[in-house]
């Protein structure tokens, strides 16, 4: 892409404006706020900012910007963590936030159709009345059109599915501002080329998707969480393997090991576990099925080593405990005040998971940095939160180096460099090496979807 | 596409049997054989017929056949209802069959790597010793190639996901000879654009599958298969909807309409059902689990008019009930000897189910023809095979008709027309109503991935 000239941003800034008025921005602050996510990406201010309120605003800015060859980068909630929405080239960012609309609910379909400025716990509050409830859950409160374009996950996949499984069809504007559809409310179809799963995980490199219908979940008659802690971070990856196999349909099966303990114990001392490793654990079902499967998960964990379980049986217990694990990246920065935490998220088939972990922290040993470790262990996924003196350019060093060691390890694997934080810019590097020929199959799509382009540049391909 | 010169398919052959030897066949009953499957598009012979029995020599087929322009038609086990198989330009039909291992089966990450020619018997027999199972079942003991490719569904979509669910990875010939892998063996990944579901129901136009590695489930500690009556259609949706939105994990849950019924009675007797709306049911779980989900799943159908519960606990029992609704279609032809049977195949939002089988039976009724009616009606998908004289126009032309209004009614409730069976020949005319601005995009895809138009042309876009 060549970078467009002042001249031309400038006209095509006139056009959005008279088009947008107060809801295109300049202003220092905005554009700072739209030039970083929350990954080591060097920010990047983009040119202006919009605002749009409904899909034929979005097709009438990317004309604008497809006829100005101004890059349109697609703006959610900021919370992603490869870099995504950082406008590497400049361009206009996309923030979708006042396209918040939880549009239909459909009980009996159990579906939803939203705005992608909608956010999971915006939808989940418009859901209450219903008994139904949205799944994918990302440590963030991400947005519905960030989500599904980071294919996010979190920590009820292993039950539920990531967002890839969770959208029936998207509404999309295309680099020329075309708007389609892809796919509709039916639950199945054979009917032609899969296209709403191409936008998801694509990044916004291939258009902007401003309308979502989501598959939605009954809320289970009753729910139980609990913890269980083991002396070894082997037994209870033992334990998260076994129990899958079984077929024991786990809620939430997450582990943290011994580092992340501490972490989380100096911010929430009231939970009370011992700084080793521990399963944060949720089971849902009916009350005798919760009560079958407490019972085998219990004497599997038993005889690997599981031990001083806890339950949190009422709501506010529970939310507590996974507010806890939600934030458990605050927690892990507890450890060394002042630093930052790198973030790696790689997944390795579940038979490979102790291996994967057991050469990442020999990894994370060698390299002399403190890397608390949670992960979503019943899909094989884990994340290190690496910390480092923001200031100190030897540890950023080290921490890019043991990233890289992580990302290798995955690979070397069959596994992949990210389970659910996606590319970006910050896994660009590992994507030959991961896809091989498939990588320029890639390429040759966002070339025939995308030729001028425009959207999100630089971003995955 | 231009249908290529005799002269250059001689080349092509001549290079093709000096690669093959007899695995080249252009035997008069084989080329037949080739040039039909179970749709009522016209057959039309391929010039040969390639027997390869690895990837590599996939490959090299394929860049033999892109070097001549010749077509070429992947072929599994010839059982597709749209005439997806026909090669409708000539050229190579690349039958997959001898490709048929069982590569690895992996028991701790519930996966299997299996060659495209294995079939889902095939794969059910190799896991009979690991106690797990590969769920997706269509009616036809389909090739894994040929199920991915149609995007093929089954009984007991309504738990474990159509095959899109159900494949983690694919291996691909692309249309230029080159070999590819779409993701691997991790149970998700958020890495780049998502290929492996571009060539899932692209039905041979993209590339050759050439491998898939594919999500396994462990077999459930107790099954309980059920059937059920109804004096209304109405009535056994009804009872559907409800238990889904209850939660209700069913396995299997399948309407067969009266005139089904009456044609099941003339091949099963020994089943011994009224000649009134069933359901067929299947339940999954722990003992316990199982008789909770069907003491709930009889209150239901009980306030809805469920009635004569039959109960098929012992394996034989439960195969012979499935066997039975898996050759429904051979029973339903039963109603009209002499007569075969066009088959559709709909879905639409469950809470349109009721509204659009009632549409479809008024149609029926108008058309004066026969058609049973057998559904997955846990998906909002549903099947006629209407029965025609092959001999009379004027049948086929009704049932024609009949078809065509069916695919209308389902759009015009927000469905599609195919849920499971795809597009093929016979519904490309649908493809603009049903998707609008994104069918071009499906053309410029297939433009990318195969400028040539050498992958089984005529099909889909």
């Amino acid at each position: 892409m060549t970078t467009p000239t002042r001249s031309d941003c400038t006209a095509a800034l006139d056009e959005l404006r008279a088009l947008l008025g107060d809801r295109l921005s300049t202003g220092s602050s905005i554009l700072d706020e739209h030039g970083r996510d929350e990954a080591y990406t060097p920010p990047q201010r983009p040119d202006a900012v919009a605002f749009p309120r409904d899909t034929q605003e979005v097709s009438r800015i990317v004309k604008i910007c497809a006829r100005h060859d101004l890059p349109v980068i697609p703006y959610g909630t900021g919370t992603s963590l490869e870099g995504q929405i950082v406008p590497v080239s400049g361009g206009l960012s996309l923030d979708m936030s006042q396209m918040n609309r939880v549009i239909e609910i459909h009980e009996k379909d159990l579906d939803a159709v939203v705005q992608p400025g909608v956010t999971r716990t915006q939808l989940n509050d418009a859901l209450r009345a219903t008994g139904l409830m949205f799944t994918v859950d990302p440590g963030a409160d991400a947005s519905m059109g960030g989500m599904a374009s980071t294919r996010a996950s979190g920590t009820n996949t292993v039950r539920y599915g990531t967002i890839r499984e969770n959208v029936l069809a998207l509404e999309v504007v295309l680099p020329d501002g075309e708007i389609i559809r892809t796919g509709s409310r039916a639950r199945k179809s054979a009917s032609g080329y899969d296209l709403t799963h191409l936008f998801i995980g694509a990044e916004g490199t291939l258009g902007v998707i401003t309308e979502l219908t989501v598959k939605l979940h009954g809320q289970p008659e009753s729910i139980l969480a609990a913890t269980c802690a083991f002396d070894t971070v082997e037994g209870a990856v033992d334990t998260v393997i076994l129990a899958i196999q079984c077929g024991l349909p786990m809620a939430r099966i997450e582990l943290l090991d011994e580092v992340q303990m501490k972490g989380m114990n100096l911010l929430h001392a009231d939970l009370g576990l011992a700084e080793k490793p521990h399963l944060f654990l949720e089971f849902h079902g009916t009350e005798a099925g919760v009560r079958e499967q407490v019972e085998t998960f219990r004497e599997i964990a038993s005889d690997l080593g599981g031990r001083d379980f806890a339950f949190a049986e009422k709501a506010e217990d529970r939310n507590r405990l996974w507010a806890a694990r939600h934030h458990a990246y605050y927690a892990g920065k507890a450890l060394k005040p002042g630093a930052n935490g790198l973030v790696t998220d790689c997944c390795v088939p579940i038979s490979e998971l102790a291996c994967c972990i057991s050469r990442t922290k020999q990894a994370i040993e060698m390299s002399g940095l403190i890397a608390p470790l949670v992960g979503h262990v019943g899909d094989g996924n884990f994340h290190l939160a690496i910390l480092v003196d923001p200031d100190s350019d030897d540890e950023m060093d080290r921490a890019r180096d043991l990233a890289a060691s992580v990302n290798k390890i995955a690979l070397s694997l069959g596994g992949t460099v990210t389970g659910e934080h996606g590319v970006g810019v910050g896994k660009k590097k590992y994507m030959l090496a991961e896809h091989g020929g498939a990588y320029a199959l890639m390429q040759r799509l966002k070339l025939a979807v995308d030729p001028q382009n425009i959207m999100n540049p630089g971003k995955i391909v």
